[in-house]
């Protein structure tokens, strides 16, 4: 065990998602007091560079087919971290507590009497689509937003999507673009062909790749353009405000006449 | 009209859920090349002191019972200035695509032939609760998280919200706390007499007030402690997670010993 003075804390940061100044400025500050980092495998490199010279950093992402550390191997290292340097940063892609296994993080902490502070983070559920100037809700086209994973611990579809996409919410997938034929299917069922989709890959960063369409169409224009994960689907009627939408370029060309 | 070479643009920015630190870097950024700054009601005052000296700041606030500015006004204000003074930031609680209007602001400008950025902002949908440490979405207790408001244009309530209490997400609603005991009805009809129900008021701000019980008995807690608007409901499995709700506490003792 190393020898510190230091307060053992874990701090929970959101890092965004993926723009290195989509970080919050309460986010920023923890990383300048680290003495640990974990990040993960969608977190922005150069979030890194506002972490103290000496402090300690570790990847522990986790990608399909790339199961580098357990979800146990990181509490544990965190906790080992806190206990024998100080203050660890767990930096998280989107916001920690959104499909992000954050308070698994912070139970286990708790359990070993290390407190723990969480810093909200931009999530990408809302704002990936929003920087494609997609709102979530919109007057007359959506009071409310569902946001689903597309991935369950038991690989199933979960039975909440079945039930979003009967309903009226803008439904914003996360981790589901390599089950989107299924997907869809789902939508189909529910007699929704026409509704618009959408799919976003690697929002907010400069490779970013973006496919629209409807719920009949969006398969054949995601594997046109070539979008996979990670990536974003949202599917709604307000994906007819998006610029590249078949009806949004008609109302476009009507107003500017 | 004042005389400027200044670019005219609008960059809308997401103010965060009350706390100034939860702005992102990005937003801050922006405030400080600011030439106007037009602010609602819900963003801290605070960071308006990142504005450039000489900068116009406006409060465009509306508040239950003090319409000051229509919305109209604020898109006309928004941009008649920036075709006078330059770079206006209009700086808005949460995320400004959440129940918002940001998108019809940035349709008007559009219209206007002004440029437009969008900024997200920290969702008081998912921070609020993070902050309370709930999570939105946990393993085993919600694969999902949706998001309705509890004043629509109408005043009546949602029919999204009539779906959401049936459904097995967590159900967060947003502006919806003068509306409480109706909205529990909703969640009574559904059955959901025992699940967890929290109002939390001016999260993320030393001010902050919270309610934790359930469908049953938020309403007389609510009432108890004296919690008001500005505030956010959440109804899910996942507020039996909070500390203060009476399993929780039950699992936190057997935990402990």
């Amino acid at each position: 065990m190393i020898s510190t003075n230091k307060t053992s804390r874990i701090t929970l940061v959101g890092a965004g998602p993926g723009d290195a100044d989509l970080i919050t400025l309460k986010g920023l500050k923890a990383l300048k007091q680290a003495d640990v980092v974990l990040y993960d495998a969608l977190v922005n490199d150069e979030l890194l560079e506002y972490v103290p010279e000496g402090a300690v950093k570790i990847y522990v992402g986790k990608r399909s087919g790339d199961h580098s550390y357990s979800q146990h191997a990181v509490n544990k290292l965190m906790v080992d971290y806190a206990t024998n340097y100080g203050h660890v940063v767990r930096l998280k892609g989107g916001d920690p507590f959104v499909f992000g296994r954050g308070f698994e993080e912070l139970e286990y902490a708790t359990q070993h009497q290390i407190p723990v502070t969480v810093i909200p983070g931009v999530s990408s559920s809302i704002s990936v689509p929003a920087l494609q100037n997609i709102p979530v809700t919109h007057r007359g086209l959506s009071e409310s937003f569902w946001v689903v994973t597309g991935t369950t611990a038991d690989g199933s579809l979960s039975n909440d999507l079945i039930a979003a996409a009967q309903s009226n919410a803008t439904v914003v997938v996360l981790m589901g673009i390599k089950k989107l034929p299924q997907i869809v299917e789902v939508f189909k069922s529910a007699g929704k062909h026409d509704l618009g989709a959408m799919a976003i890959q690697n929002g907010s960063l400069s490779n970013e790749k973006v496919a629209v369409g409807t719920v009949d169409t969006i398969v054949d224009i995601v594997n046109r353009e070539g979008v996979g994960a990670p990536a974003l689907l949202v599917f709604g009627e307000v994906v007819s405000l998006h610029n590249r939408h078949p009806r949004a370029a008609v109302l476009h060309d009507t107003r500017s006449n």
